[in-house]
């Protein structure tokens, strides 16, 4: 029997595993033109979380009762479609099922020997094209500007703040706990990095680090973690919007300042994006984020959870931060 | 004597004539290579009560005990300097005075035989650029897309309203009273205008004359009004933040709804501008201005002032609302 993952119910603040139904059901098999896959990976990501609501947003709503899907990397294991042989590893949105169907059609073949599986997932997939196009079209990062990522030691800041450094920024992370901290700059290269769960004044904890204010705030969690980043903006800053993890379970809509002065006071831009709005810079893109790969400028953490049962927990898990950069699920 | 008007408190909250004083001076004579100028129109405007705080932002603050300083069109009427006689009408930003002397060198020649004299401070000057400069630049206005602009009756709104209508947009108004979303429609040919005062639900008003959503909306005023276009915004919609008049005089930061999942939600750009970012595009905004100007297709409303010493009522009369259109004071 095939084992799937369905919406049971929309949840209502965070997530929890009652908000996740797992079923079983026939195997499926491939008819002319489609192939077998089997899921090897699953990404699991916070921005899953709007989907799991009925609110009208960039992709539809997940239906309850129907499979979840995300990023998976999964391997061909039985085809009738010319284009695919048996072996081939494929990188698709998918259902989160063991084994699925697919007339091939939105599958993206990847060289399992060129990188490993799961970076497809992460720094050569969804998270490093998050990561590099927000920062360059939304932030144009210029050599000595001060960039401040919020997420940082997440799977899209830790590499945000690299890039930044490859083009030349400072770079000032924010992250949740000293070991996170510590990994920013001793791994990942960040000038400085700040715990805003002990920082007694965040406000004040950036300009200290940012003493010449900041040009480029990388938005992954909005809340009050912005609005200390967002204090210490410069003219003319660029702030790319790219999650809003700290609200993304809230059932009230969330207050805070109002945004409004301090944009035109300084002539601030803030633009909310997910990166298939920049989908025909993809190819460039992942030549550019490769390359940086191999010549060794770029390096990733991967969380790795094991187990199809897992993926739920893995999912919930991301919302308290129990992740260090990617976290992916192995099945 | 001359007259001068000099910052004498910075305001708290709302500023009150209190803030203001007068004072008598020597009559100023011209130096070699000066000229002397008699202020013959000032401009009062809201972004003038940020310049009266002290905090750092895209000008310095006035200094008390200095004179106030906003845009002035003055005449000549005593000269030492070659490139200005007698008679000679000129725009610059200048003090609060009836009479004073000046280089020349920021001095810019207008003509006031092509256009009133006072068009120079609204439609010809600082309003009509404000307007055109945001909404082109920022909003990037495409025929067939719906163009909210709150303080629409005010000296900027109702330009840009226009230029929306010039652009093929759908446009609504948003303003204070009756009258003024009367003047909206009949004067300004927006295609919908709403009261806000009276409104039992803006945000559902809104999406009756916008059933198709915001494509853009030009922000002049921030608070409750902005939450309200907001919750109607489109998919990749762009927001020029031109002004925050709600919330200019309040003592404490203002709280809101957060914005960062609304942006994240629908790819949203909003900026913060003010119309000296696009000083190389002055001389082709104004021609085009100006032609349209002349083609009847732009027509503006000022509010007029009379009297020096009405200088600092009318400005104060800005915030409650108290002009239609470019507010100025002739002396």
């Amino acid at each position: 029997m095939n084992r799937a993952i369905l919406l049971d119910k929309r949840p209502v603040g965070k997530p929890t595993l009652e908000d996740f139904k797992f079923i079983e059901e026939e195997n499926p098999a491939p008819a002319e033109g489609q192939v077998l896959l089997k899921t090897l990976f699953v990404s699991v990501d916070p921005y899953l979380r709007g989907r799991m609501s009925s609110a009208k947003s960039y992709i539809p709503p997940f239906q309850l009762n129907e499979p979840i899907q995300s990023g998976i990397i999964a391997e061909v294991t039985e085809s009738r479609n010319p284009d695919f042989k048996v072996g081939d590893f494929v990188s698709a949105l998918l259902d989160w099922k063991e084994f699925q169907v697919s007339d091939g059609k939105d599958l993206v073949k990847v060289d399992g020997d060129a990188a490993s599986l799961s970076s497809y997932l992460g720094i050569l997939g969804m998270t490093g094209l998050t990561a590099y196009l927000g920062l360059t079209e939304i932030g144009k990062p210029k050599a000595g500007e001060t960039l401040v990522v919020s997420g940082a030691a997440g799977a899209v800041g830790s590499v945000v703040g690299q890039i930044g450094k490859i083009l030349g920024c400072k770079v000032i992370g924010i992250a949740g706990s000293d070991e996170k901290t510590r990994i920013l700059t001793s791994k990942f290269g960040f000038d400085a990095a700040i715990n805003y769960k002990t920082s007694p004044d965040l406000k004040t904890d950036i300009k200290n680090v940012a003493p010449d204010g900041v040009d480029i705030y990388f938005d992954n969690v909005g809340g009050v973690i912005s609005d200390a980043v967002l204090a210490n903006i410069n003219q003319f800053a660029r702030v790319p919007v790219c999650g809003a993890i700290s609200l993304y379970n809230d059932t009230e809509i969330a207050l805070g300042p109002r945004l409004q002065p301090i944009l035109v006071r300084n002539s601030v831009l803030m633009q909310g994006f997910i990166m298939f709005n920049y989908a025909t810079k993809f190819p460039q893109a992942i030549k550019q984020l490769t390359t940086w790969l191999n010549e060794g400028k770029l390096t990733y953490t991967e969380t790795i959870v094991n187990g199809f049962d897992q993926i739920p927990q893995a999912f919930i898990d991301l919302f308290e931060g129990k992740n260090e950069g990617k976290m992916i699920v192995k099945i």
